[in-house]
């Protein structure tokens, strides 16, 4: 991922130490220069950068599949399930999504949550590298169930307030630790959900303690109409008046920025999170990303989360950020394998602020590596030349399931498909439970009449 | 898949005898029913009738990854690989296909291919249910390498009698064979690529042995080039002329077809392939399935070729199907999860005129059945109440990979996500040993300066 393109290097190895890449060279050079601990024999395989979901919501994985295929997908998919989510719950789906995207080769975890208590603790456990994100708005649970679409949302001076400690004693307890691989940033979770004043706050909070802020940008035409109903201004030229729109922010979505707009915010130096499975199926658009990175702007791919994208598998974001941006402006040549590739590692590091650290295979790097088995029948055959056929296979024909070893910070989390230090069968046995719990709250809520897909439910369709 | 939508028994059984499905019911009853020789324990699977891929070129699947992310795709992609793609090298790309398919749930396939010997024989071999079209065209493949954009194809009579009687004997060889479970369609490649009189003599012959005719039709602006050029009509209107369009038509793509044209076609009871995934990759388009469903049309799906799509999966068709339409008609709502999932299914067996034996699990059906472990983390949790989350999670989540048993015709091909009778390995080793003497050819042939791809190699950006 140096340079250009993607590289390539045939029967090379890596050495690592602690948790780092010490060398990168010819098997035989390296197997001269070290005596190496354990040898790992990556024979048939790509040994790949771990790869970067800058933008997840873990938690929601614990309703999967509830809510697509709805207009309204927030208030008529996913809130309803959203008022019985019990902490339990959200933990329970963190630990299953995490796993999940961890076996399908994430080594870097984006997370966007609510702070909870056992949260964090989750990547501690698993030993993945976690960019972990406490959302921050000032948003009245009770009353939002009275909102209505249209109307002004009723923020709260003081749950502004306390979302804001929260989230500053987050960062205070976890930022840099596990020896630095678990960082943190601050997440006023869109324009529209915080006063103007709380945004300031936030704004001189991360400039002091050198945080990025990661936020919702543009992400849906319910944004912009609260956005002109109270300044009178869409959401972009809303942050470059308040001074948000530089190399500090982490912009998700730009669902419905223009092209003007997202020129700007990429010329800002702010970065962007594309979340092409998310959007695609509970928008049905394709965001700006391509306008993006022409205008110089860095963009790293998210998964979003499981209640809507429905899976956390950056194999599956690469594929559809190549074919849906090709659908788009109807030209094949848009955004080739290795492009994405890269948003997918060094491109998402950049992203990220992280680049010295991970994104590539160099030394000095941490040793967030991942093997991908090139033996997997849909990756066969293997060429080399006269083109080499191995990244576009790992773009357009990989789904995640090939990847056999994962290894974060030097140690090996994942070998031969399986998590080796975390029972997985006591997971599945949580979720399902706590999954159970949330739906069967659901049913006794009299407001899931509500829900949009009820109707196909008692229909016989689904 | 019985009714409007999907269907829906838990704690159920299916008992099989022979190659067909004799029962089903619940797991009391059934047990109480049958003896069985065998009982396979479903516990924590999904139960689903065979997954159907109307349209594949299974040889291609040897070239793999060489030819993505290119304008003029088959010119400056495939072209330089197809003149070197010999015997055994065809054979080879089979193999691996009908495999990689045959593990993602793939049981009925409808491969398209010049007949060479030992094509037919893989189908017979692996025991999948197979629906072949010998490719019918009369394109000297000497005088095309010379060919140039815009100018009319060179069709040779003698080539086009002699593909027309290689078709026939392949249809008397090979339609009905093994049990049935062979089947055979006539293949006019285009109505471009074969003079009025060889279409009009297809025709009679399909009509005479009762074959249906398996055709790409509008399948891209060099199609509508050659016709304006010969008839001064588009295809559609050609092929209604010429008595072409009716129910024993299965028209592959409609790339280019207009929504008129497209709702002519649907009304006059010809079948629709759709290839999202490949005509996405290769020309940035989604084809009109919509609204040929909307005029009453069945629509199946298909993987095109490797060399293409990249990848041949109807797991990863349904999900590529639903989400570019949504994108397509910027709504969510398009497509939803259950009507790709009977796309795969019932919608594709009534568009290959095989209702009565595949598609669903009914009483009489042949027993084509594959078990999808609803325990893989990405399939989790299992709801069934108020939403059941099957359906969605099978459609946006799954990749292929989770699917353990295929069963076809009663007999099991795969276990533990294994082909049980064949050798995996000797079919990777062929196919690798193959595809490196087609890419040698390549490399050898000063045509392959040529190549798209050529310069990102060079600068080493692949």
């Amino acid at each position: 991922m140096e340079g250009s393109g993607v590289g390539y290097l045939e029967d090379a190895a890596v050495a690592v130490r602690d948790t780092r890449i010490v060398d990168v060279g010819p098997t035989a050079a390296l197997l001269a220069r070290f005596a190496a601990g354990e040898i790992i024999d990556a024979s048939h395989h790509a040994l790949l950068p771990g790869l970067i979901d800058a933008h997840m919501h873990t938690p929601w994985a614990v309703v999967r599949g509830v809510a697509q295929d709805v207009a309204h997908w927030m208030q008529k998919g996913l809130s309803p399930y959203a008022r019985h989510l019990h902490r339990e719950a959200a933990l329970a789906g963190a630990w299953l999504n995490v796993l999940e995207a961890l076996k399908a080769g994430t080594t870097t975890m984006g997370d966007y949550a609510t702070p909870i208590e056992g949260w964090a603790d989750i990547f501690a456990a698993v030993g993945v590298r976690a960019v972990l994100t406490a959302t921050i708005n000032a948003l009245p649970p009770g009353e939002m169930a009275g909102w209505r679409l249209g109307d002004l949302y009723p923020l709260s001076d003081e749950i502004g307030a306390q979302s804001i400690r929260a989230a500053v004693d987050f960062a205070a307890e976890w930022h840099g630790a596990e020896n630095g691989r678990i960082s943190v940033m601050y997440g006023p979770q869109g324009a529209d959900m915080l006063s103007l004043d709380q945004l300031l706050h936030i704004k001189r909070l991360a400039a002091v303690d050198g945080l990025m802020i990661h936020m919702h940008v543009a992400q849906g035409d319910r944004e912009i109409d609260q956005m002109l109903k109270r300044y009178g201004k869409r959401t972009p030229a809303f942050l470059e008046q308040i001074g948000y729109l530089d190399d500090q922010l982490l912009a998700v979505h730009l669902t419905e920025a223009t092209d003007d707009e997202t020129t700007q915010i990429a010329y800002s130096g702010a970065r962007m999170v594309l979340c092409s499975g998310s959007i695609g199926i509970i928008d049905g658009i394709v965001p700006p990303a391509v306008v993006f990175r022409s205008a110089g702007g860095m963009v790293a791919l998210g998964s979003d989360q499981a209640a809507g994208n429905n899976c956390n598998n950056i194999f599956n974001e690469m594929k559809l950020t190549a074919l849906f941006n090709k659908i788009k402006y109807r030209d094949p040549t848009v955004l080739p394998a290795w492009e994405v590739l890269r948003m997918a590692t060094i491109e998402g590091a950049q992203a990220l602020g992280m680049a010295d650290d991970i994104g590539s295979i160099r030394t000095g790097k941490k040793a967030d590596l991942i093997l991908v088995d090139l033996n997997a029948l849909n990756l066969m055959p293997v060429l080399t030349e006269p083109i080499r056929n191995i990244v576009p296979n790992l773009v357009y024909a990989a789904s995640g399931h090939e990847v056999d070893l994962v290894m974060v910070d030097g140690r090996i989390l994942v070998r031969d498909g399986k998590v080796i230090h975390i029972d997985e069968d006591a997971v599945r046995a949580e979720v399902q439970q706590r999954a159970q719990e949330v739906a069967a709250a659901v049913k006794r809520d009299p407001q899931h009449h509500d829900m949009a897909l009820l109707q196909a439910m008692e229909a016989g369709r689904l």
